[in-house]
């Protein structure tokens, strides 16, 4: 960023259904690519969007952050901001805050920590709304799916429980992250949704955790095997299940 | 019906934000059309599928009843029937429950009332996951608009609150309705939902209440014009005010 610039923090929301994720991608219907672009519509000056963390297609927010940086001489402060892009933002990306921060601030390298929240829904019939906002279980050992998370959180090693991304990106390296904490968030009858705090996350990485602790549940993977791969820092295999996109959410990024 | 076939009673949901309406119209993408196909799909003796209630574009539904009458040689239960349509219909309609009902029993005419819901988020932005599923209101004073809702509580003239279907109906008779209770439902912040439970409703009759409940709120209309609509069978002129479709859900059909 040159001095002739003011940083903007953005906080966002959207509905995944509606995006293939948040990453930028060639002809791709990304929310990183419709952000910008609306941004630019309304100052052509500013070129990136910096987003906290990637989000997979599917992937819902309530609160994503991205920053940009807007030429000093572009008079709009962050209140106006907000009302130009959900002006011209499509219904299912709505920015919820826009502020002035410093120049030094970071979406992605500032970020102190994480909440992505994981809904599932247990019953014969997913009811119609939740389409794609929740994972769809007939059945579920509610104790034995919520004990099991429990054995993710600390520090440990999570390579058994993340994804390659596929972009050269060594991942046998720095697989090792804390989760501080994993809480049930009440949500009525037929509902299990959990929070899960921590201060980074590999690719595809909580829904390995989520995946797991269902397996677990259903008898299908012993507690001495999870703990095996979290204490192993290059683990020779791969946890056997990723629960689907649906009832994720990034909840909320967390910064000094 | 003739002797030679079983009536069965459907328990519907669907999101009104993917049809035009509930009521089947021609080349309309209507939820009615949609059922009726996907029956039929599975036993093409089936001819007709009658609604407890017309929904209008943009109404969604957790708990439409619906009825059709399947040939008396055609095996199938009530669990079968559920499994197959189930896998049919688009994820945006589901059908929570069937059963094998007497002759007698009639979608629409067999039912003692209703209850509809009605959601509002009162903030600057509205999440994108709520977009079309609440009317969103920036400001809105609360107490004021459940205490206007109050009046309409017993039996009254509605006729003032309604809007003509348009289909040479004689929409100046028959404007009597009860209704039995207009109760508010715990819903977290920013979110005022409302359940009223009638013994029948005229066209657009819901969203003519919130409308004239939130005009008087908004101190645009008093409580004197209000209870005077009420009180007259044949009134000279129409509320002001129709909310839109996008909150309003029908959540249970009540009989016997």
């Amino acid at each position: 960023m040159s001095e002739d610039s003011q940083r903007f923090r953005l906080t966002v929301g959207y509905d995944g259904r509606s995006f293939e994720g948040w990453q930028s991608q060639p002809g791709g219907n990304t929310i990183q690519d419709c952000l910008l672009e609306t941004i630019q519509r309304i100052c052509p000056g500013v070129s990136t969007l910096q987003g906290a963390g990637r989000t997979d297609s599917g992937v819902s927010a309530e609160g994503q952050v991205a920053h940009f940086d807007v030429p000093a001489d572009w008079r709009m402060d962050g209140e106006a901001w907000v009302k130009a892009l959900n002006a011209h933002l499509p219904p299912t990306v709505r920015i919820f805050a826009c502020e002035a921060v410093a120049s030094d601030f970071h979406a992605r390298f500032s970020a102190l920590g994480k909440v992505y929240r994981y809904r599932i829904f247990v019953g014969p019939v997913l009811p119609p709304l939740e389409y794609g906002l929740a994972w769809h279980r007939r059945e579920l050992d509610v104790e034995g799916y919520l004990g099991a998370l429990q054995w993710f959180v600390g520090t440990h090693y999570f390579r058994a429980f993340s994804a390659n991304r596929g972009d050269g990106h060594d991942e046998t390296r720095d697989t090792g992250r804390t989760l501080y904490s994993i809480v049930e968030v009440p949500s009525g009858p037929d509902r299990v949704v959990v929070d899960i705090h921590g201060n980074g996350f590999l690719y595809k990485m909580i829904r390995f955790l989520v995946g797991t602790a269902f397996y677990v549940s259903a008898g299908k993977l012993s507690e001495e095997q999870v703990v095996t791969w979290l204490a192993e820092e290059a683990p020779g295999e791969k946890a056997p299940y990723c629960a689907p996109p649906d009832g994720l959410s990034l909840q909320e990024v967390r910064y000094e």
